[in-house]
């Protein structure tokens, strides 16, 4: 009998598979998102009582979660590959920084403008400079184009770790959170305009023809154009759109219409070739407390109220991901610390020359120097375009130089939260 | 000048497109997800105009936007392929299933245990026996699997529908609503039982051989396992889990933990080969307001409100990318229309046999027979299923047969949002 079911059964297996697999295919996703909850909320609550913002704790949790494979553990390393998880941490950070847009306006901001624009502009220039110098001096035998390519890659600012800080210490409605919050959407377009400098002398340099400007003119008027007609056209229709939308009936229409159009300019931002965050940022910006206000008297939450939890949720994907992804075994690159070192103090030290462009007086400088360091992955994302382009057969980065840029990363991220979270006690002394 | 300019901005172009590429590969989902949203507002706005439940009209918008190609527009095609949005529908439908769970209390459930068990079991007979008979007399030609077949592809009950009506119309605490719930989740438990019977039996036949009982009692076991286990583990360890985690720092803990709770239940649903919105409901049931009471005291909002918001966002998703998949041509097959309506009353009428289940006398019965009546997804994996079996060289579902089953699984889930609603009308009158 047990010898005549069995085969029975194993040609059955497949079929009852097939009929799960509709059904668990979200499986991993699942476990996934179990686990990265988990560790985010273990770390948060550790980082709190040392002291630390939570995501901090969420950055760690993540570290230890996606580094348990040095221990012989690699049951847990299909979350770095899983491509839902990845969507879902994006999806965070664009929440996140929809929420903390939502904290300020359009003319809070404005008010702001100058001094987050020469924070920005010293923000790509010292970094960039410094970067270059580290070269020359660390890697003389490489060519000039190197230097350039590795100055690129300490221009660009990473704002979700900043923004988060911000939200977790309670200071994203601070004139400091708004200089340094503008400041990085206009390094957003900064950065690309060094990448695409560099790439540009490069590709001309290949060529043997003299670099043009075209390209940078491009994205330059392509980024104008989207933060000045998103904003312009938003501020100008929003109001009449949420009017309407407030006669709808139905649950949820405050929050379905307002994510909406955090994604729609999400998407025009990326259309644009800016960063979706940007794009999150501008419609949070845009949105007023004045515009849902329709909502509130009908008896719905706040808009921030309703906002909060889906970024509770996403948010510490992202920032548990982002530490899931950090390779502790690259620290065992011991030929490269040395240059990783350098390229950490010429990212840090850059980005705190950036403090003397804040030009209000009433603005804590210190915060902003310190908001400012955190490359993420957009430091990456250059190196990552520098390991396919060669000058005269050379690689513009190296292996090697590449793990530097990695570890570079990885300490601007990993000091930035407790750094921030120091400079504003300090100045609050 | 501007002719030495263009073959530098077109060798540039790739790179600018390389560095934008990290940026928005999420850019399709931003505008899918942009499109469902408004869409599913609109529909819901509708709908509650024609005093229609809300998912009525996210459904039909999904429908309007998915079938604009029948108008010469293909625009929007890509958000029916999009694995990422595919994804945050299925979470919108377990988070959905979450948040329904967590109005009723194990013991509410196991009170109308009976009638739900009942009910479910009704609910896979008389269907069967319908869908079996219309073969016989529609497909006369065909053999008697394909009869059987059709037979188990009408026992399935897609709860997703059905949840989300009883929350829209404010009836997901009545008793009804627990009985349908309740059946709904033995009848996935059963829908597995009947296909790998039907699967058996046609693997038996293939190779000559009687079908064995093993993968049944092996499907039965682990439903049972996975439910009594998650549920009696859960009730004795949850308390405890959330008395430790009211003492942890740091925000959103509640929901964090929660959803993991959630995520984790429904992944173990999927492992023991169940749909993981079993899990999910499980999990909404085993928490209740007392466990999280430390929570609400340190001045946290009821997990009700915080999960609202996120079924708020995702759930929408779940239905409009329901709607958008119904293929409206699918009704100019003029040829299977008849086995089509055929199919349809008998997955109508099969489910309203099973209210005679209903042994509670306190119990309304006609809202229980109509909430039990959407197919959905599943009736369409069992038809799936069926298009890759054979016996002696026939297809079991050929394609005017899957065609056919496609029309009852549209008309059976567009059917039941106004049905219930009027059932609980007409009862409460």
């Amino acid at each position: 009998m047990r010898f005549r079911l069995l085969p029975l059964f194993l040609c059955a297996l497949p079929m009852i598979a097939h009929a799960s697999e509709g059904h668990d295919s979200l499986g991993p996703t699942l476990l996934a998102l179990t686990i990265i909850l988990v560790a985010a909320k273990v770390g948060a609550d550790l980082a709190q009582r040392l002291r630390q913002p939570s995501v901090l704790g969420e950055l760690v949790g993540g570290v230890l979660v996606g580094n348990l494979h040095l221990f012989g553990f690699d049951g847990f390393s299909f979350i770095g590959t899983d491509p839902i998880v990845d969507a879902l941490a994006n999806l965070g950070v664009i929440v996140l920084l929809f929420e903390v847009g939502l904290e300020s306006t359009v003319q809070q901001m404005a008010r702001v403008g100058a001094s987050a624009f020469a924070v920005a502009v010293l923000g790509v220039i010292a970094p960039a400079v410094l970067g270059f110098g580290v070269g020359v001096v660390l890697l003389p035998t490489h060519s000039v184009y190197v230097h350039l390519f590795l100055g690129a890659t300490l221009t660009a600012t990473s704002v979700g770790i900043t923004a988060r800080v911000l939200r977790d210490i309670g200071q994203s409605q601070s004139k400091e959170a708004r200089v340094i919050l503008g400041a990085a959407v206009i390094d957003d377009v900064l950065g690309l305009v060094a990448l695409a400098a560099v790439s540009g002398i490069i590709a001309a340099a290949n060529q043997d023809v003299a670099p043009e400007l075209g390209p940078i003119a491009v994205i330059i008027g392509k980024a104008v154009l989207f933060l000045g007609g998103s904003v312009g056209l938003g501020v100008l229709l929003t109001p009449y759109l949420y009017r309407n939308a407030a006669r709808m009936r139905g649950g949820g229409v405050l929050l379905g219409i307002s994510l909406a159009f955090c994604f729609c300019l999400s998407w025009l931002a990326g259309v644009f070739g800016l960063a979706p965050i940007v794009g999150a940022f501008a419609a949070g910006l845009i949105l007023e407390g004045a515009h849902y206000q329709p909502f509130v008297d009908k008896g719905e939450h706040q808009l921030e109220q309703l906002v909060r939890p889906v970024s509770n949720f996403l948010a510490p994907v992202f920032f548990v991901v982002m530490g899931f992804r950090v390779d502790l075994a690259t620290f065992a690159h011991l030929d490269v610390l040395g240059l990783a070192l350098a390229l950490t103090v010429a990212a840090f030290v850059g980005k705190q020359l950036c403090m003397l462009g804040v030009l209000d007086k009433s603005i804590r400088k210190l915060p902003i120097g310190i908001g400012m360091i955190p490359r993420g992955e957009v430091g990456l994302i250059f190196a990552n375009i520098g390991l396919g382009l060669t000058v005269a057969g050379e690689r513009i980065i190296d292996d090697g130089t590449f793990t530097a840029v990695v570890i570079m990363v990885i300490l601007t991220t990993l000091l930035t939260p407790p750094a921030l979270a120091w400079s504003f006690q300090r100045v609050a002394r």
